[in-house]
C-alpha cells in the first residue's frame, strides 16, 4: 500500500465543505488520519456520531499538534482570529489551507499570524450547495470541480505540488492563480449571483399585489433557478461581501450599467436589441455545459420520478 | 373506452410547448386526432418524421378547419396575425387557447379576429426547459406543473371546466386568474428572473479581466444556475418582455432599489443587514421545495454519472 500524501490531517470546522473533505479524504486514502474540530459542542458531537474523524477534539490549539496539513473551513471573517490561536501550536514544516470564498482578505487576516517555517497555501474548491452542516458533505461533492490554489510567489514548489495532489486525489481539477485575480474571477462567477439572487427574491418576498403562495407556485417559470442560491449559508455569505467589498461592487457597477441598457431597450420597444442579446447569451450556456460543469438533461436535472408524482392514468383507459 | 375530451386538436406551432403537448395528449388519448401545423417546412417536415400528429398541414388555416380544440403555441408577438388568418375557419363551437407567457397583450391582439360563436380561452403551462423545437419536448413536462387559465369574464363555463380538463389529464395543476393579475405574477416570478440572468450572463461576456474561459470554468459558483434560463429561446423572450413591458419595468424599479440597498449594506460593511437579509431568503427556498415546485437533491439534482467521471482510484490502492 502506497504512503499516504500526509500523515495527519486537521479540519477547523466540519460543515458542508469541511465533512465531504473528510468524508473524501478517508475514501480515497490520502491521509493517515484525520483529527477534527469545530466551535459548537452540537457540531463536534455530530462529528464523532457520523464517525468523519478518527479523533474530535475540542480546540483549534489541539487540533493542529502533529498534524502536516491543517485545512480550516470556516466562515472567511473568522479566519484571522483562527490563525492567531493555532499559529504557535502549528507543526514546524506543515502546510496550512483553507477554502474560503475569498482569498486576499484571507491571507491579509491570517499570515501575519504564522509561523515561518509554515507553508501558508490559500485554497478555494469552487464547489457546493445550499445546505450546510456535517451531515451536508458528500465525498462525490469535488468531484469534476476546480479548486483554485493561490500561493504566495515565495511558495515552497514541492508543499504546492503535494496539496495540488490532494486536491487531485479528492476528484478536483487545479489551477493556481494570484489572490486578488482570484477575487474578481469569483465576484462575476460567484458572488455576484448570489447578491442578485438573493435580491431578487426578497424583492419577490415583499410585493403586496403578489401573494407569496402565488411566487412559489409558479416558481417553475425561472425564478426556483435563483432560490437555490439564495438558500446558501447567511453567515458564510455576509463574510464574503464584506470580504470582496471591492471587486463585488466593481462587478456590481457592470451589472448595473448592463440592466439599465435592457431596461432602455424594453422601454423603447426596441426587439432588435433584445433578441441580440439573447441569442448571445444563449451561447455561453453552451460552452458551460459542453465543458462538463452542468448537465444538459431536460428540466435542469430534476428528474420526475422525484417529484412523486408520475402522468396520470392515461384517459381513455378510466371508462 | 371513454370517448376523447376533444375529438380533433389542431396545433399551430410545435416547439418545446407544442410538441410536449401533442406526445401528452396522445399519450392520455384525451384527444380523437391531432393536427399540426408550423410556420417552416423544416419544422413541419420534422413533425411528421417524429410521429407528432396524425396530418402535417401547410397552413394555419387548413389546421383549424373542424378541430374542436385549437392550441397556438408559437411566440406571442405573432399572435395577432395567426388570429386573423384563422379567425374565419374557426368551427362554431370549437375552443381556442394559446400557451403565452403574457395573456393581457394575446388577448389584445387576438379577440378583435374571433367569431362570436368561438370560446376563446388563454393558457399558460409555467413549464419549460432551455431548450427548442419539435425534438426538444417530452409528455412529462406538464407533470406538477401549473397552468394558468385567464378567461374572459362572460367566458362559457362548460367551455373553461373542458380545458381544465384537458390539462388535468395531461398532468397539470390548473390555475384560473384574470390576464392583467397573471402578467403581475409572472413578472415576478419569471420575467424579472430571466431578464437579470440575460443581463449578469451578458456582463460576465464582457469582462476584459476575466478571460470566457474563467466564466466557463468556476461557474458551479453560483454562474451556471443563471445560464440555463439565460439560453432560452431568442425570439419567445424578446416578444415576452415587448408585450409585458408595464408590469416587467414595475418589477424592475423595485429590484433595483432592493439591490441599491444592498449595495449600500456591502460599501458600508453593515454585516448585520446582509445577514437578516440572507437569512429571509433561505425560508422562502424551503417553501418552494416543500410544495414539490424544486428537488431538494444535493447539488441541484446535477447527478454525479453524468459527468462521466467517478472519483478516481483511491490513492492508496496505486502503489
Amino acid at each position: 500500500m502506497k504512503k499516504p500524501l500526509f500523515n495527519r490531517l486537521a479540519l477547523i470546522g466540519v460543515g458542508l465543505i469541511g465533512s465531504s473533505i473528510a468524508r473524501a479524504a478517508k475514501a480515497q486514502g490520502v491521509v493517515g488520519s484525520i483529527v477534527a474540530t469545530a466551535r459548537s459542542a452540537q457540531t463536534r458531537k455530530r462529528v464523532a456520531e457520523l464517525g468523519l474523524a478518527d479523533q474530535v477534539v475540542e480546540t483549534n490549539a489541539a487540533a493542529v499538534e502533529g498534524a502536516d496539513l491543517v485545512i480550516v473551513s470556516i466562515p472567511v471573517g473568522a479566519c484571522g482570529a483562527v490563525a492567531k490561536e493555532i499559529g504557535p501550536h502549528l507543526a514546524a514544516g506543515a502546510t496550512l489551507s483553507d477554502v474560503g470564498s475569498v482569498k486576499a482578505s484571507v491571507v491579509h487576516d491570517m499570515a501575519p499570524h504564522l509561523p515561518k517555517n509554515v507553508h501558508f497555501i490559500p485554497a478555494h474548491p469552487v464547489a457546493g450547495t445550499e445546505y450546510s452542516g456535517p451531515d451536508a458533505g458528500f465525498s462525490e461533492l469535488f468531484v469534476n470541480r476546480w479548486c483554485i490554489l493561490t500561493p504566495p510567489d515565495n511558495a515552497d514548489k514541492a508543499a504546492v505540488e503535494k496539496l495540488k495532489a490532494f486536491w487531485k486525489a479528492l476528484g478536483a481539477n487545479v489551477e493556481t492563480m494570484t489572490a486578488e485575480h482570484h477575487d474578481l474571477v469569483l465576484a462575476i462567477t460567484s458572488h455576484l449571483p448570489h447578491l442578485i439572487a438573493y435580491t431578487i427574491v426578497g424583492t419577490a418576498d415583499e410585493l403586496s399585489e403578489v401573494t407569496e403562495s402565488e411566487v412559489l407556485q409558479f416558481s417553475a417559470g425561472g425564478f426556483r433557478d435563483f432560490t437555490r442560491i439564495a438558500a446558501s449559508d447567511p453567515t458564510m455569505w455576509r463574510d464574503i461581501f464584506l470580504a470582496n467589498k471591492d471587486a463585488v461592487l466593481e462587478m456590481l457597477g457592470r451589472f448595473n450599467e448592463d440592466i439599465a441598457s435592457l431596461t432602455k431597450a424594453i422601454r423603447r420597444g426596441d426587439g432588435e436589441a433584445l433578441f441580440e442579446h439573447f441569442k448571445r447569451t444563449r451561447a455561453i450556456r453552451k460552452g458551460i455545459v459542453d465543458i462538463g460543469q452542468d448537465s444538459p438533461a431536460p428540466d435542469f436535472g430534476r428528474p420526475h420520478p422525484d417529484l412523486k408524482l408520475p402522468l396520470p392514468k392515461p384517459y381513455s383507459s378510466e371508462g
